[in-house]
């Protein structure tokens, strides 16, 4: 039996960034869906899991962790020697793999969760995308782009020339915004097309998505 | 000659999270001021440490980070045996650690950050502070801080029993709030009230203060 419980949905982009971490490291695990239409999240016992009340959370043994970063991280680290390597063991490699997994969380984040929430999940649960808040957004993720089109011009990956944590925390947001007419902001940038279509073919990822719900 | 160099400014709130972190490992390092007021941080050779344009970013020998988490996580990281600890070396303890870390980066920073710029900042440079801005941002706060209070009232620290990197990086946007009209939200939950005086009194934290220019 395995000893790793990830409690979230596999809609959500930050359950995924979870998932994907667990499949990268080749862990068994035990996936509890979290039922977020009925409110799960926001009720005991989950908000004892997480005080927030957001997915995903994460047992493993006893230990009870949330947030889908502190998670990945977790996993990276605690299970270092397993799958694949996310998080170098060389301090200064690993430092720079920090300055670019900290550019995802305060740059690439918020503009990119904003449009997926307008474009993506907004027509899915038949709300009406805020073409304001899209173009706003869309100008921050270009700048943002711009910087990574410089980076990966020079080096293959954000933090190295492998693939490492920093790249991982990116893919769920893309996914959803390849799908939208975001995509464009990608797509006109050879190295970030580049590398996009590089993390998305991750055989770890295909797995997240094949736990996606089929669609309507 | 020491080798680590910080660029920034001491009024910046990200510059003033590496510099605390500096203090507690009591290591030896030479500021560098940037001159934000004549846009320093936007032109070379500032770009060439941190393509964003944001303060601070550190050297350290041949290496260069930028992003204000990322350089105190290489400082707790790598001079681990150096001032106070500041990640536990237990996997298991870093990772509940990383779970505070993340919420500090993705519940109070955005509010706390907005809240330091309409009330401390703008009156700074003689701008109008925006009360719908405010109003927004405080309820947004409580409720971070609601959390907060309850995981005090059984913890001294957010991660653990004793002070760790998780309350380090609160200090700065605390320290400004406390001189504003948000610090009701701080005062009126009384193990955040205590927790608040606890990690401000540090003698690390005095140094960064002393730093600041004379008021006006």
């Amino acid at each position: 039996m395995s000893t790793i419980k990830v409690h979230g949905s596999p809609i959500s982009n930050a359950t995924m960034r979870a998932l994907v971490a667990l499949y990268e490291k080749q862990l068994e695990f035990e996936f509890v869906p979290t039922d977020m239409r009925n409110g799960e999240h926001k009720k005991e016992p989950f908000l004892s899991l997480n005080p927030f009340g957001q997915v995903p959370a994460l047992e493993d043994g006893d230990l009870k962790l949330f947030e889908s970063r502190a998670i990945t991280k977790y996993i990276a680290y605690e299970y270092a020697d397993k799958g694949t390597e996310l998080l170098s063991k060389d301090s200064k490699k690993m430092a720079v793999t920090t300055v670019w997994l900290e550019v995802e969380a305060h740059h690439f984040d918020q503009p990119s969760s904003k449009l997926a929430f307008e474009l993506a999940f907004k027509p899915m649960f038949g709300m009406t995308t805020d073409p304001a808040v899209v173009e706003e957004n869309e100008a921050k993720l270009a700048g943002v782009l711009d910087v990574y089109e410089k980076r990966l011009s020079g080096s293959k990956y954000l933090a190295a020339e492998c693939f490492t944590l920093a790249d991982l925390h990116h893919i769920p947001n893309i996914f959803y915004l390849m799908n939208t007419q975001s995509k464009k902001l990608f797509e006109s940038r050879p190295h970030v097309n580049a590398w996009v279509a590089d993390i998305t073919a991750r055989p770890a990822w295909s797995k997240v998505v094949a736990m996606l719900p089929p669609k309507p």
